[in-house]
C-alpha cells in the first residue's frame, strides 16, 4: 500500500455514492477519516444542558457563574477533542519506509534465494518520529518471506551490524544446524560476515524469522519478519480474498503494528463480502489482546497448526512468540477500529496512538 | 445483594444445623467467615515444637533464649494473622453503592429505552476508601443492560462530565454509525450534550459497553458495564440456576471485582447442586488468571460465541476486552476462595485484598 | 538428574559416532554444548566485508580508518560473544540442591504419608547466586508428590518458619476443610506447629500445592510444589516414555524453571522417537509464553482436565496458577533451545539467563 491512501482503496464511484447517501459510515476523503456529523451541528438543546452539567460539578452558583463554568468546560473538551480528531484525520499517515513487504526470491537451480542484509537504519514509526532500527534490508519488520511447503530455500544473511547475529526460523521444524542459535547450533555471524541457511521448507503455516543473538536488543530494534509457508494441501480457510500479516511489537520503537504506530499504521481494506485472513504475530515483550470492532474473528490456526475446533471471538490474546490465524467475513460495511484492548497501548488524553488501526469494509 | 450479608444467603435452619454437625465447613455468623477452629485450641504438642523452630533460625542458644525467641516469633506471627483474620471476618464488608445492577428499561412503542447519565461521583471500593469515579448512573460498573437478541433498544447518553465521551458497545456487531468511536463513527458527545444510540440487538452473548473516548482515563475511572444479550435459541448452558457477571478491573481504583475490592467484594452464593454461570469480563489493563477453589469451571463461550468444544479448568486467564462464560456445577459444599492467581493482586502481608471473593455453596 | 551431566545422558558410543559424523548437531562434550563450528574458522571473504560494514556506519573514511573501525567493532563483538558462549558452555551448570524431586511416601495402614517441613534455607539458583528461600524439605520447588486417583494420602506439615502458614492443594477438588485457606477453612499453622491434611485423592491431573497464607511472599520465596495425580483410567497421552514437570517462577529468586536459572536449569533429555510429556505449571506473577524450538507440542490437558480437542503449537502461554500438559514427539534430533519468549526473561547482552533450558533429542 506504499503510495495509496485509504481513499484510493476505499473509493469507487458506486461505493462513494452509496456512502454519501447512507451518511452514517465514515467518509474517507483525501486520505482522512471524517465520516462523523460535525460537532458544530449538535442541537441547541444539548447546549442548554451544559449549564446543568457544570452546576453538578460545582457548588451553588448563580446562572452567570454556571454559564461561564460550562463555557470553560466546553472549551477544554473542545481542545482535547481537536487533538483526538487531528490524529484520526491524519490516518493513515504517510511515513518513510514500509516493512513486511513481500520479497521475491532469486531462483538458483530451483532453490529460492533470499538475501537479507542486517544493518542499522533510521525508521519512521509515525510522522516525524525517527528511531534507530536494526533491520533486515532496511525494513521493520523485515521483508516478508513467502514460500511453499516443500520448497528448497536459501537464506543468505549479511551482517553489517556492529554486533554478531544469527537468524532463528521461529516455528519451522528444521534440521538442528539450521536453527540459528549461536553456540548451540552454529557460530555467531560476526560483523562483516555472511552466513547461509539452506533447507527444504517443512511445516506450513504462519511463522517468523528473527535474531536469536542478543535478542532482547536485536529483535527489539527490528530484526524480525514473517515467514509464511503455504500448505501443499489447502484447508477451507486457505482460500481467502485477502491475506494480511499483523506483527505486534512494543519495544523501544513504541507500540507498533508492522513497525508503525497510529496514525501511521496501515488500515486493512476489504470489499463487502470478502473473506479476510489475518495472521497475528507478536514479536514484543507484552501480551496484546487484539479487539476488532463490528465483526468477529474465527480462529483457525495457532502457530501454523490448524485448530481441530475453530472458535470465534472479537478479542484475541496474542502473546510474544505466538502466531494466530483468523478469518473475518467482512459482512459489515464501514470503518472499524481495530486495536489492542490494553487501553494505554492505544489511547491517551492526546488521542489514539500506538496499537490502533482500522478494518475498512467497502460497500 | 445490597442489604444482605453472606449469613442471610447462606443460612437456613437446616443447613445451619448440618453445618455445625459437620464442623469443617466455614461457618458464617453475623456476616463474617469464622469457620475455622480457634487458633487457641491448638494442641500443646505444637507449642513444644516452637522452641525447635526458633532454634533452627538462630545459632546455638540456651533453652531460655530459645524459648524467648520462639515467643517473639509467635507474637509476630499472631500479629500478622490478626490482620489477615480481620480482613476475612469483615467479608463481605458493606460499602456505599453497588455497581452492575440490572437496569429495567422504559418501553417506548416496543423499544427498550435505557438512559445513562455519565457523571463524576465518589465511589467506595472498600470500607473507607473513597475514590473519584466517572460513572454511568453513579454505578461502577455501570448498570447491567440485559436484553434479548432481536430486541430494539435505545440508549440515551447524557454527558455531565467535564470531557466529551461516547459509548462503544463492545462485542455487538452493530451498524457502523452505532459503534461509538468519535471522529470515525460519530462526533464526540460534548459536556452537557446528550446522544442517542438505537439499534436492533444483533448477536447474543456476554458483551460490554464502555467509553471509547479518552478511554484509558474514562474506562479506568469507571465508565463501563455489562451488556448481556440472551439468545433466541437457548443452548444447554443457557439453562442455569444462577447467572453472575464478574467484571475485573485494575486501574486507579485498585484491583476490583464489579467495582469493589476485598473485603467489600460480593460473594457468589449457590445451593448445593445448583448450576452457576459466571460471565467474566475484563475492563482493566492487565491479564488476570481467575482461580476457583474446590470445583472446576467448564468454559462454554468466548466473547459471546459458544465454544465448539467446551473445556475445563480451575484457572482461567482473562485478558482486557475478553469475556468468558463458564459453568460451575456447585457440587462441593463450603466457602471457596475465588481470586486472581497473580498473588500480588490478591494478598499482601496485611492479608487478602483486591481481587478476592468467595463462592459459597450451601448444603 | 542430580549428578549427571548432559553428556552422560546424551552420549552413547553409537550416538556419539553418528553425531561427529553428522557434524551439524550440537556436540555435548564434558557437559557443555560446543556443537558449532569455531568462529575462527570463518572464511576470509567474510573478513573482507568488515570494512564495508564499518564504512556503512561512519562517514567518509580512508581505507586505514575503515580497517581500524572494523577491527574495533569485531573486538567488541568478540567480547560480547565470549560472554554468551561462556553461559552456554556452562550449561547445565551444577548448583547445590535440586527441587521437584519425587517424594516417596511412608505407608501407614494403606495411607500414603508425606511429611513436609517448611523452613528457611539458602538456595542456589545459578552458580554462586544464593538466595533466601522458604522451602518444603529444603527444596525449591518442594518435593514432587505423585499419587493415584483414589489413593488415601496424609500430608503432615511442620512449620519451622517465623510466620504462620497453610497448604492449599491447587486443583484438587477436596472437602472444604482440606482446602488450606486460613480463617476460611482452617486456622493458620503457627510457627512451631504441625498440621495434618488427610483425604482421598479426587480428580486426576497436574496439580500443585503451595502456601495460601501471606502467599505473595511465601510462594515467591519457594513454598510450592507439583502434586501429580495419575488417573485410574489412562488416556492415550498417559502412555509416554518420559514425563517431566516444568514449574515456572519469576519472583525474588529471578526467572526460574524448577527453581533454577540458566545455565543451572536442567535440560530435558529424550531419545529419538520417544514420546515426552511436559507438565507446565506457573507459580509466578507473570505470564510466560514457552517456546520450543524444532518440534511442536500437542496440548492435551488444562489444569488436569483432558482437552476435548487437543491442539498444536510451538509457543504456549502459561499464566500464574495454570497447568498445561503437552506431548512432544521427539522426532527431530539435536539440542533445542526451549525458553520463555518474553525475551528479557531469557537473554541480555551478557547472554542467555533465566528462563532458558534445552530439549536434547539423542540420535
Amino acid at each position: 500500500m506504499s503510495d495509496k491512501t485509504v481513499l484510493d482503496l476505499f473509493e469507487s464511484r458506486t461505493s462513494r455514492r452509496r456512502f454519501l447517501r447512507d451518511g452514517g459510515i465514515a467518509a474517507l476523503t483525501a486520505g482522512v477519516l471524517t465520516g462523523c456529523k460535525a460537532g458544530a451541528a449538535q442541537p441547541a438543546a444539548a447546549i442548554v444542558q451544559q449549564g446543568a452539567a457544570a452546576g453538578a460539578t460545582g457548588g451553588a452558583m448563580g446562572p452567570h457563574d454556571a454559564a461561564a463554568a460550562a463555557a470553560a468546560t466546553l472549551a477544554s473538551a473542545d481542545a482535547m477533542d481537536a487533538m483526538h480528531e487531528k490524529g484520526i484525520k491524519a490516518f493513515p499517515a504517510k511515513t518513510a519506509g514500509l516493512g513486511n513487504q513481500v520479497m521475491h526470491p532469486k531462483l538458483d537451480k530451483g532453490v529460492k534465494v533470499f538475501e537479507l542484509t542486517a544493518r542499522k537504519t533510521q525508521w519512521e514509526t509515525e510522522p516525524g518520529k525517527l528511531v534507530e532500527a536494526w533491520a533486515y534490508n532496511d525494513q521493520v519488520p523485515g521483508p516478508q518471506i513467502r514460500v511453499k511447503e516443500g520448497d528448497r530455500v536459501r537464506i543468505v544473511l549479511h551482517n553489517e551490524l556492529p554486533e554478531s547475529t544469527a537468524i532463528h526460523f521461529h516455528g519451522l521444524e528444521l534440521p538442528n544446524e539450521m536453527d540459528g542459535v549461536p553456540f548451540i547450533t552454529q557460530p555467531p555471524v560476526k560483523p562483516g560476515q555472511s552466513y547461509t541457511y539452506e533447507f527444504v521448507v517443512p511445516n506450513a503455516g504462519s511463522h517468523m524469522y528473527h535474531s536469536h543473538h542478543d535478542s532482547t536488543k536485536q529483535v527489539g530494534l527490528g530484526m524480525l519478519g514473517a515467514f509464511i509457508v503455504e500448505p501443499k494441501e489447502k484447508a477451507a480457510h486457505d482460500s481467502v480474498d485477502l491475506d494480511e500479516v499483523l506483527i505486534l511489537n512494543d519495544g523501544v520503537h513504541g507500540y507498533t503494528f508492522n513497525g508503525k504506530s497510529f496514525p501511521a499504521t496501515q488500515p486493512l481494506v476489504a470489499k463487502l463480502g470478502q473473506k479476510l485472513r489475518i495472521r497475528f504475530m507478536n514479536e514484543g515483550m507484552m501480551i496484546h489482546p487484539m479487539h476488532l470492532h463490528g465483526m468477529h474473528m474465527t480462529i483457525v490456526a495457532k502457530d501454523g497448526w490448524d485448530l481441530p475446533a475453530p472458535w470465534k471471538c472479537d478479542t484475541l490474546n496474542v502473546a510474544p512468540g505466538e502466531r494466530w490465524d483468523v478469518i473475518v467475513n467482512c459482512n459489515n460495511p464501514g470503518t472499524w477500529a481495530f486495536h489492542c484492548h490494553i487501553l494505554p497501548h492505544a489511547e491517551s488524553e492526546h488521542g489514539m496512538f500506538g496499537m490502533v488501526t482500522a478494518l475498512v469494509v467497502q460497500k
